[in-house]
């Protein structure tokens, strides 16, 4: 009797396998457009954003996960905005259309490949509302926990340009930017370079820590390095199938997203880069600082998207 | 006896195997020099290409063949012309030699590398050669017709910049474009942003849609992207050994190609681009509508390259 | 008697192996400032460099090695200078601080990671140091002697920018290049375009020619690819186990270095480009010459950086 109820269940856990992973996520988002400081002495530029932060809010669901995401575009903003998730696979001209501010928008999409995904806005002009700062990570993990090394810390890294006029569209069509920057401000996370900066990532010698690397742009490709130190992985697209060993440097493309594991077997520090050294002078650049002690909140839960 | 004659024939086909494979081939191309529409207006383009058409023609053999190449340069063009195929491991001064108005150069090569591969003039100057249109792709379909899945429908997107004035190359050494396109007309399959564009991709929801990308630069590199989909595999140069899954988007440098997998699970469309943004605004997007009735000659035979 | 003495000797290689590759290497660099020709033709320019050649001497250990290391600043030297090696996973604020002229500094690395890797200076403005010359190649070949086909000659070729004034910090900034070279010089292996090119890479036909490529930049990405050739092999950041086959080109950001396998099946010519080809035009271009009675000394030795 037992061994049957047992291979009763055993049927219907691999029947049902897929559903056990497979959750509901809601997602909501709402379009901002707000002031906010684009360097570490509080230079503020006219930003148009998810949440009101730059990068927006990270979304983390399961590969199989079913999203129910909802838009808002607040009545006072001046801008139609809309969200195109790179995890789903959708109608652009339906679940990705622009909507006025005022309206919200509702669509869902399961989340089928698992990996580190760019979202972004995709309203017209696309290149301006993805410089003004509307972009942000969704991470599709895998749904077998171990596809992936375990990581001790995570951490969130986006690439993007710096138009000196956030109105001129001329500039952008011509890659004129000021600064390349990690999560919408120049040298965040670079005392080194910027007395200014108060922060950076931190974790522990022989810890493994993995970096979510997205690539906004939205016109500059990324030649993703960091110095001092070897990427012990690189999973391109974030997918586990798609595996690199010990590599330098790997080239990431606007509107592109991949995974870097990083082991330091000392204490010290490296100092992540756009290897495109233009790109890393005018901001592109965020020291990581390994030592015993390092502060074991940072790189887990909400704090992987260093604030 | 019956049983006799069929191991006899096992045994010489399994020998003669490879030779079955090996095919002669013979292609012919002629440089011709015409003005040609760059946009989906009319606007004419004094262009240099291979038989009147930009980009040439698709020219298709399979691995291990030998190809019979013949170039006619027309006594009525103005230039030199060559052709320099990605698929050949030939001498560079030899067979890729520039040719007069005029004369007729013929040589072989063996394709012994499947894959999707670029081919375009290399007279001097290269950069004005392909800039002006002189580019195409030759695949090389692997020996072993399973090396791949099985696509449903195929299509060819060649990329590439348009300079303002063809004669301008020092504009084309500074890499200031006007354009970036698609198959030689920007938005060429783009109704959503021009209303003047006529054409799409198109397929049906669950197909294999298989495309092969051609960057023939001169100068850009793309970061190639499926909006709302996902490419379901990517085969760096087309070869089925070197093969990624589940992929956002993958950068393709300029002077070289790659083959691209996209299936639909839903009715709709998506926005082929190059994610660059300043590329994808002046003309590099391409819509493929998913749809149950989708026509069913389009993406096979000579509709992979739509006209 | 034998077969215990055998048993023991067996017993004690298992276990001593990791010891045996693990050598204890010295290297030393100098730093200098000098003139040096960045054309044919003899033209001289402001360079800084390590042991007054561009790219500086070619490292090699091997994997596993403990590198000790020592940087010389002479005193006759007017800039601060320092050395960051790809290879090395250490603390960038301590080993690559930059020391002043009269100075040196001495520190240890183990070369963890099989590959090919860039070294350059790391002082401000790094974009500087950079381009007048601080670069080159460290090799860490694999310590299993299998992990690679062998090969019949190497060859080291580096990609950098020159800038029209070696102090025009703000030209770097805009990436408003002049010539984009391999080994430091325009043209330097291309007697095809430039008459005064006295030398070419050689080796024969159905030789395994490996390539080292590093992309010093500092800001260009590269389209690497032998025209009318096939790379055999692609190994990026030179590590054996990230292995492509077949491919016609491949994306090298800056500050990234691979390995490229190229077996010519003729006697002629093959002609290694950065593709993008405003950089090919401009100097980033070799000729390798195949033929039956290539120098048997070429690419072998001191002789796989090619003076």
């Amino acid at each position: 009797m037992r061994s049957q109820l047992l291979a009763a269940a055993c049927l219907l856990g691999l029947m049902a396998a897929p559903a056990a992973y497979a959750k509901d996520v809601t997602i909501n988002l709402s379009a901002k457009e707000v002031d906010r400081p684009i360097d570490n002495n509080g230079t503020m530029y006219a930003s148009w954003t998810y949440d009101g932060q730059v990068p927006g809010p990270v979304l983390r669901v399961t590969e199989g996960d079913t999203v129910t995401f909802t838009l808002t575009n607040a009545a006072t903003n001046k801008n139609s905005h809309s969200i195109d998730f790179h995890a789903a696979q959708v109608d652009v001209i339906n679940e990705f259309e622009p909507i006025k501010p005022g309206e919200t928008k509702t669509f869902k999409f399961v989340a089928k490949h698992p990996g580190a995904f760019f979202y972004h806005c995709g309203a017209e002009p696309m290149i301006q509302h993805i410089a003004r700062g509307m972009f942000g990570l969704i991470l599709v993990d895998p749904k077998d926990p171990n596809a992936l090394p375990k990581a001790d810390r995570e951490y969130v890294l986006v690439q993007s340009e710096i138009y000196a006029n956030p109105e001129d569209k001329h500039a952008m069509m011509k890659n004129d930017w000021q600064n390349v920057v990690f999560n919408g401000v120049a040298f965040k996370y670079d005392p080194v370079h910027d007395p200014n900066a108060t922060k950076t990532l931190v974790a522990k010698p022989g810890e493994r820590v993995r970096i979510y690397f997205v690539n906004a742009g939205p016109n500059e490709f990324s030649s993703f390095h960091p110095i001092a130190g070897i990427w012990d992985k690189v999973y391109r697209s974030g997918n586990p199938k798609n595996v690199l060993e010990g590599m330098q440097s790997f080239v990431v493309g606007p509107g592109d997203a991949a995974t870097f594991d990083l082991i330091s077997p000392v204490e010290g520090a490296n100092a992540i880069v756009n290897h495109s050294m233009r790109a890393a002078h005018s901001g592109a650049i965020a020291v990581i600082m390994f030592s015993k002690d390092a502060d074991p909140k940072m790189g887990k839960g909400d704090l992987i998207l260093v604030p």
